[in-house]
Parts: C-alpha cells; sequence; structure tokens
C-alpha cells in the first residue's frame, strides 16, 4: 500500500485561481479592465490612485477596491473625497487580498457603471505575489526612498509584471539610489518591462502613465 | 458524542512559543541581549544596524542574524564587512522569522562571544508580529518617507512594543509628514513608548539610540 498525501496548499491555490477565473469573467462581462497595484507599506499606492483618477475621470468611470490589514477607512476614504466609489477590504490582520475576498468586493459595486477597477493590494512586497485576483494587469509600484536593492530582495512580487511605476522621484536629490541597478533587478526578472518613473508630488511622469493605462482600457473595450 | 475539534493555528503558535522560550534560555545563559527588528521594506533596518555596530563595536561583541525572503546575501555582506559575525536565515519565501528559524541561526553563531544579538527580521509590517523568537524587545523602525499613518494602518506589528525609531529623519523638509500625528498613533498602541527620531545619513539621534541600547544590554548583564 502506498502513503496517500494530501496537497494541501496546491488545493488551495487551486480554489483561489478557480475564483479568480470568475472575478475575470465578471470583469470581461461588464467591460472593466482590472488593475491590481502591489507595493511595499507606504510607496504612494493611494496617492497614484488619486492622481490616476484625478486624470483620468473625465474619460473613464473608475471603481477602487482598498484591501486594508486593519479596519481602518483612510484610503477607501480619500478615494470618495475624489467622487469615485470605494470599497474596502479588511483583510482581518492577513497580508494579502486573494480571490474569493475580491469576489466580494466586486459584488459591492456596480460593475456595469465602471470603465477601470483599481485594486489596491495590502502594503507587503511578499504575501500578494502568490495570489491570482482575475485583474487583467499586474503593477508594483516602487519607491525612491525603498532603496535600489528591492527587486534583488523580493523577487516574487516584482516577476511576471505587467508595468512598474518608480515613485517618489522628486527625492532623488536626497537619496542613494542608483537607477541603473534598479532597472537592471527589474530587467532581469522581467525583460523589456514597461517602467514609468513619477512623482505624485511635482505631477513629473504622471501624464504618461495616465496614457498608458487609458489605452489599455480601450483596448480591452475593443 | 460530541464534535472534537482541532485547533491547528492555535497549536502551531505553541510550538512556536516554546522554541522561542528555549531561545530565550540559550541567549540567556550565554548574557547575551537579543533585539528583534522589525519594519516595512527599505525603512532602512540594515542601516541603523550598521551604525549601532559603528557605535557599540569597541564596548561590545554583536553578532546579527538577518532574516530574508530570498537567498540574497545584501544584508549580512554589509554587516559582515563591518567586522561582525553574521549569519542569513532564507525563509524561502516566508514572510517572517519564526522560533524554530533563529533557533537553527543561534546554532551558527558563538553565543558565549557575544553581548547583543540584533535580529534583521524579513522586510514587513504585517507577519512578523505573529510569532514570539525568544529575543529580549521588540522594536519596530519607521521611515518618514513611509508616511505618518503607519501605526493606524498596521496596529499590529506597532502594538506592544519596547522601543521605537522613526529613520530617514533627514527627510521631513522634503515629505508632508505629521509628527503629532504619527506618535498620536503609537501612543494609543504603547503609552509612554521609548521613542528615538534619527538619520542614518547624518548621524543626528544615533547616539541617544546607541547609550539606550547600552543601558539596556548592561543592565540584562547583572
Amino acid at each position: 500500500m502506498t502513503l496517500k498525501t494530501v496537497p494541501v496548499v496546491e488545493k488551495i491555490m487551486d480554489a483561489n485561481d478557480q475564483v479568480a477565473a470568475e472575478n475575470r469573467k465578471l470583469l470581461d462581462e461588464a467591460g472593466v479592465f482590472g488593475l491590481n497595484i502591489m507595493a511595499s507599506p507606504g510607496s504612494g499606492k493611494t496617492s497614484v490612485i488619486l492622481q490616476t483618477i484625478q486624470r483620468l475621470a473625465p474619460k473613464l468611470q473608475i471603481g477602487v477596491i482598498e484591501g486594508d490589514t486593519a479596519p481602518v477607512t483612510i484610503d477607501a476614504d480619500k478615494v470618495m473625497a475624489a467622487g469615485m466609489p470605494a470599497v474596502q477590504i479588511n483583510t482581518g490582520g492577513s497580508c494579502h487580498l486573494d480571490a474569493p475576498m475580491l469576489s466580494r468586493g466586486l459584488g459591492a459595486l456596480d460593475l456595469k457603471d465602471l470603465d477601470l477597477l483599481i485594486v489596491e493590494n495590502v502594503g507587503n512586497l511578499i504575501c500578494p505575489a502568490g495570489f491570482a485576483l482575475g485583474t487583467h494587469a499586474n503593477v508594483v509600484i516602487a519607491s525612491i526612498p525603498e532603496g535600489d536593492d528591492k527587486p534583488y530582495k523580493y523577487p516574487n512580487i516584482y516577476r511576471g509584471l505587467d508595468v512598474i511605476i518608480i515613485n517618489k522621484i522628486d527625492l532623488m536629490p536626497y537619496i542613494d539610489f542608483n537607477m541603473d541597478y534598479f532597472r537592471k533587478g527589474i530587467e532581469i526578472l522581467n525583460p523589456g518591462l514597461t517602467t514609468f518613473a513619477l512623482s505624485c508630488k511635482t505631477g513629473e511622469g504622471i501624464e504618461e502613465w495616465a496614457n498608458w493605462l487609458l489605452e489599455k482600457v480601450e483596448d480591452h473595450k475593443k
């Protein structure tokens, strides 16, 4: 008789992937492009979202799902103050969103009214990498003060991206950040990756990022 | 007949706490004070460790255990270049150290030669909070560019601290950081907590922090 093993982790991942596929179907049927934003705490995810809303609001209806490890609505409140619908998912201490959580978030939005769904994942450079949500694109927001070695130290989250944003470039004069070393780390993991360097403070680079995203949303509707 | 339930999570935590108690005993027997440093990626954990070594090396023998989610030795190499023994624990993708991992790390150091053990936990503001290691003090290193709302958003890791370091204060002129709001968030979670605001770049505040730590190490030997 052979020992039977139960691959619990694999099964959980499969279940997540199944729900992610259902989420994708819901988004596609409603013609909504879904963007999953991952980053460290304090990299400026919410600031980038607010800048993106400001640039694209005249052209697109944008919904935001905020993933938070604690029941504080700081980020969701900012999005609603910017005039867009927001849903907060409190993960109850967990370090990432997963597809079933996003599914519940989608149920709380009128998807047919939206063109773009932005998901702000929990601030974490490790856990979110392991859980597909069903969105159409994954972006990591790096920030200058985090340092230039992050792609080397956190390769799982920097791998398999559709685009990367390098935020807070206004701080470059005050920080030892070797942009070539950082870009080399990104390139090893994602050859030819689209990259936007920007500042939510000065507005530099925001337009290029917003135009790229607008094109993705419009292509998705075709 | 009543249904029997198996509290798996609770049992795992118990097992971790048991090993943490063994780690504590090992440290105490060797007269080593253990410090667990937790923080976001890029908050400056390694820079603070290097500054601490520079200030205290003439008086103390310091060992460092570096927790990394990937098999890169960037931080451990820096510590060894500073002339102190370092051990790297690669968590294999996991988002925190636990007591059994630290136990293996302790086995790789000559504890009897040390006065102070600094543990650099994995860069993460969520996971490390749930796992005692057996060290004597927990510190979080916050950094100015992360923003002033982090204690509110990540309360589990900011709770139950022995000391907090606010790093990168040289960046205050360039960032909207409300120090009163930040300190209020800390105070709610840790009334009267010892706080050091410092800059590894200018050296401001390092001496006060190093003196506090030296006193802790000396008190522990008594």
